[in-house]
């Protein structure tokens, strides 16, 4: 088995000095035009190149500066099956260049279906293997049990579902029973949990949840009741949460700094305001840019809040 | 637009008296010695050829018989990129033979990515086109809206997580929340939405729900909440439950037979016992006779209450 995934992620953000994690949405609309290539219809093979093309350069940008990458699989499944084989593409050379990858499925489903995903994702021998996946709490317990097995095998991580970014998570998350919102029982859960998939040398469990940089207060709630568990928080840049925002649940490490998951980036990384250009080192001039930016936010949030 | 989901499935319902939708879960370790090549790698071309030629198989063999069939992605995408192109294959093939395609995804997600994942499957030139599309409630409203908006504009249905059919299911759906369960107060989500997705012809709407048939009584309540929303009722067969618990739910049509669905079998007729044979002509009176059984069973059921 592979080292738990908690502490190959959580070695990496120390070793970094922040937690950023790229996320991968390549938006067709938003490709730059150095990389589009005839209609850029999604099903045809052109744009599949084009896709791929633009994600690995991207990638070689980030490698050895962020501790990993999240892959946001429906922008892949948008260009049809071939857009599936970008995304193989885009994990393997991702654990090539030592970037882990935690792949934003959001998969869910009950028994002998769960562990269907399970093997297309966790295990050891999965086609489109990565490090961790996302996966949604509705069907309940039994419904993450596949995942969990297949990770705790394999050395993978989970993050489940908690208390998303966007406006309308309340709807359901938010929803009080027996005086607690359903994400605090969903993260009572994940608790629970938390020793299947815990990292020995770091203290962290790779029973994961997302929750979202939009709702602070909701987040330190959650470090609360999930001491242990990384975290995966989405909605950094683009969503308009703010670094120190990003990383309020995150708790002091053994130097002092925060810790205890990932703050994920995607447009405002992939596709910065200056990098709509023609022009190759131009465009790899506006990716450095950005990435440094979000990585030098990040770190000044870390050692600012670890230090108070 | 092409004409409204729901009507293209009631209409062929009542033409062949019964609900059946046949699910495609093709298991590797079920796979028959027939079709079996080589190693059955999950990852390997042999192997997603010999998948694609049960399914395509398999679909010969219903066409013409059911309303219906029900992909599981998680089985496609367990062999990686190769089985997505097995899944393009099937659905193309199915429309084909005049059979609907409801892609059980269980997608959820936010803002654009949910709009990723409609452009996948939903819209009208979705590279890996579905009829309809099963969809988490997770996220809340707004995450569903993409999926609403692209279903009105290219005819397509949804199938929204409602009440599951595994036994954990009551771990986050049957949580009481301001004296109903949760599960209930998706239920009004989805009746308020109906009549976005109404088929003039039928009165049925598109803006469907996901309720297991192990829950008899949970599914009797949730046709109260939502009156003109199909149901997809999974579960019959393997999971244990009857016919005519698996059309509880539905209520009479202009006929007086039951209506207003689907009631999902997979392994029952991809995988019956006695098609574990290496002949094709005994394998192919196997799948007729599972699907025979079923068509009937279902046929009985739909007449009986439909009666009383």
């Amino acid at each position: 088995m592979a080292e738990p995934f908690a502490d190959r992620l959580i070695q990496r953000t120390r070793a970094l000095g922040h937690p950023l994690c790229v996320g991968f949405d390549p938006h067709l609309a938003l490709l730059p035009p150095l990389f589009r290539r005839g209609s850029m219809a999604p099903g045809d093979k052109q744009t599949a190149d084009a896709v791929a093309e633009f994600c690995l350069a991207v990638l070689d940008r980030i490698a050895g500066r962020a501790a990993c990458i999240k892959p946001q699989s429906a922008f892949f499944e948008a260009l049809g099956w071939r857009g599936i084989e970008v995304l193989d593409q885009l994990m393997r050379a991702a654990r090539e260049r030592d970037l882990l990858v935690i792949l934003d499925a959001k998969r869910g489903d009950i028994g002998s279906t769960a562990e269907g995903y399970a093997a297309a994702y966790l295990s050891a021998d999965a086609p489109l293997r990565a490090d961790a996946l996302t996966v949604s709490p509705y069907l309940g317990g039994d419904s993450l049990e596949p995942f969990l097995a297949a990770a705790e095998k394999s050395g993978a991580g989970l993050f489940v579902l908690v208390k998303t970014s966007n406006p309308g998570s309340g709807d359901l998350q938010d929803r009080e029973a027996l005086g607690q919102p359903i994400h605090a029982h969903v993260a009572a859960q994940l608790a629970a949990g938390a020793p299947r998939l815990a990292g020995p040398a770091t203290g962290w469990s790779g029973v994961g949840a997302v929750v979202g940089a939009t709702y602070p207060e909701e987040a330190r709630k959650a470090r609360e009741r999930m001491p242990s568990n990384l975290f995966l928080v989405p909605g950094f840049g683009a969503q308009g949460a703010g670094a120190e925002a990003a990383v309020t649940a995150f708790s002091a490490g053994p130097d002092g700094m925060l810790e205890g998951g990932v703050v994920s980036s995607s447009r405002g990384i992939l596709f910065p305001d200056d990098a709509d250009v023609s022009r190759a080192d131009a465009w790899g001039k506006a990716i450095d840019q950005a990435l440094a930016d979000a990585c030098e936010s990040l770190e000044r949030a870390v050692k600012k809040r670890g230090r108070s």
